[in-house]
């Protein structure tokens, strides 16, 4: 599990960065990748990445600037020519659908794959045995919505050299044990599960938040997570500014990390305003409040890695 | 006046060849510069040049295919942001305002200049004291434009010096002979304007064409053209495949500028699946038939010298 920036700026490309979109890497745990955005010419970045389109198998959008969607029709479009047939889900606020809609059919595109779009409202709006997402809304003048991305706990595996070497078969022993019960074998032996099965492996927690100004929501959404991927449009003191544009600062973003108890912070839509020596100052204004804070480039890669 | 490419390559962008835009600079002639179709990223291609967002006037969009077209609302978008404050103007076939319409109000997207969006039919679309621009229905599926630039001939420059040293003072007289008049003077010296006036400046003629088959309304546009753009989706040999999808090879190509007695030929919309060492053959292909052909590059400048 690995998020992977494609675009980290804020409103209009620059040489730098690319308008906002950021790839969860989810190849081990389900030969996929998720989408969060996708700026114009999020397929060019994707270009120059070892990602396949044809892996993409859901694009969640947090609100519907120009700068976190104009690429969607071009990436759904190209996708479809470079041998993706599986399915692909999009998720976002009221109007996504319209936009695709007019986008693909005014321009005669004809998808060679299944294209789903929701239109979502707060909640968990996707569930299946691996993952829960959940989507809270945030504070951007315009619906944006913040993710929560939960990987499920995963029971421990069976140890099977371990029951081999007590004189058990591969067989029904091995699924009870595998399922918790206590067996006790012809020979009299009792078998605890818990002596023959590895520890549980406790799931990733992942936020990756729109644009927004500091709201309570946040907090809720970075509980306690790995990594929270905050946007920090502006630098500490410009917290005024901040509000009137509905953005959050750098400080803000540190804040919300701290106060939710996330492991690590990633600090991303950086302005255009602040040159490469300046992304160091950002950086250290957020860690003045919470260490573990990193700056978001493009092509940069964080690995979330197993507890 | 100068042909720049923005983009050359056909239906995905490829790491050496963006999607379809070409820039007519007319900086000289009226501070202006104009576009043709935009694909996505066509504002990012723009980031490299030196042209300039706000000098954009008008962008003529041959047809609606994702890749002449994606790049438009966040070209406009961004223009807005960059000291855009002029009108612009787009032309495009049925549709064009729809999908600006939808994808600028679903952002929220308020532009600070005027933007006027034609959707046009065959004709003079546009007439001023400098150009005509006329368009022509091609062949390719759904409509596609090629258009036609016309400068006006200008009218020679009043040789002031050569008056004074015939003892005209700048005043009435002066006028008169701009305006063609035969004057006598007081002294009984006869003027003919055609001695005090410089010889009359030709207009130039640039023929750039969307996606087509090889066609006949192609030739119209092309006729003494000095400089035509046209696509070669195909090489010499595709003529069936060429035709099955609505586009032409590099020998349909230059048989349309030999015919319309074109003085030079640009090949562009080259597929991915030619290489770098490709493009040359492609290049001897046409110029089998049409010499003075050459093929588009992204950032690639054409210079069309006053004649
Ligand atoms: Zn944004
Ligand atoms: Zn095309």
């Amino acid at each position: 599990m690995e998020i992977f920036f494609l675009g980290t700026g804020a409103g209009m490309p620059a040489k730098l960065r690319n308008v906002t979109s950021i790839a969860l890497k989810l190849l081990e745990e389900r030969g996929a990748v998720w989408l969060f955005d996708a700026g114009e010419a999020t397929q060019h970045q994707i270009l120059h990445t070892s990602i396949k389109p044809r892996r993409i198998e859901k694009i969640f959008i947090t609100h519907l600037h120009g700068d976190h969607i104009y690429g969607l029709p071009g990436l759904l479009s190209s996708r479809s020519f470079q041998g993706g047939e599986s399915e692909v889900t999009v998720y976002g606020p009221k109007g996504i659908k319209e936009y695709i809609h007019v986008s693909l059919s005014l321009s005669q595109t004809y998808l060679k794959y299944p294209l789903t779009v929701i239109e979502i409202d707060e909640g968990v709006i996707f569930e299946d045995e691996q993952f829960t997402v959940e989507a809270r809304l945030l504070e951007h003048g315009i619906p944006s919505y913040g993710y929560r991305i939960v990987e499920k706990d995963r029971p421990g595996t069976l140890l099977a050299d371990k029951l081999k070497e007590a004189g058990v078969q591969p067989g029904p022993i091995f699924r009870n044990i595998k399922n918790g019960e206590t067996v006790t074998l012809e020979d009299g032996q009792v078998l605890e599960p818990g002596e023959f099965v590895g520890p549980e492996q406790k799931g990733r927690v992942v936020a990756i938040l729109g644009d927004t100004r500091y709201c309570e929501n946040a907090l809720l959404l970075a509980q306690g997570a790995d990594l929270l991927i905050h946007e920090a449009t502006f630098s500490k003191g410009e917290e005024k500014l901040a509000h009137d544009y509905f953005h959050s600062t750098t400080h803000q973003a540190a804040d919300i990390a701290l106060r939710a108890g996330s492991k690590k912070l990633c600090l991303t839509h950086i302005s255009s305003r602040y040159d490469r020596n300046a992304w160091r100052e950002l950086v250290d204004e957020a860690q003045e409040v919470f260490p573990n804070t990193e700056i978001a480039e493009d092509f940069k890669e964080i690995n979330i890695p197993l507890k």
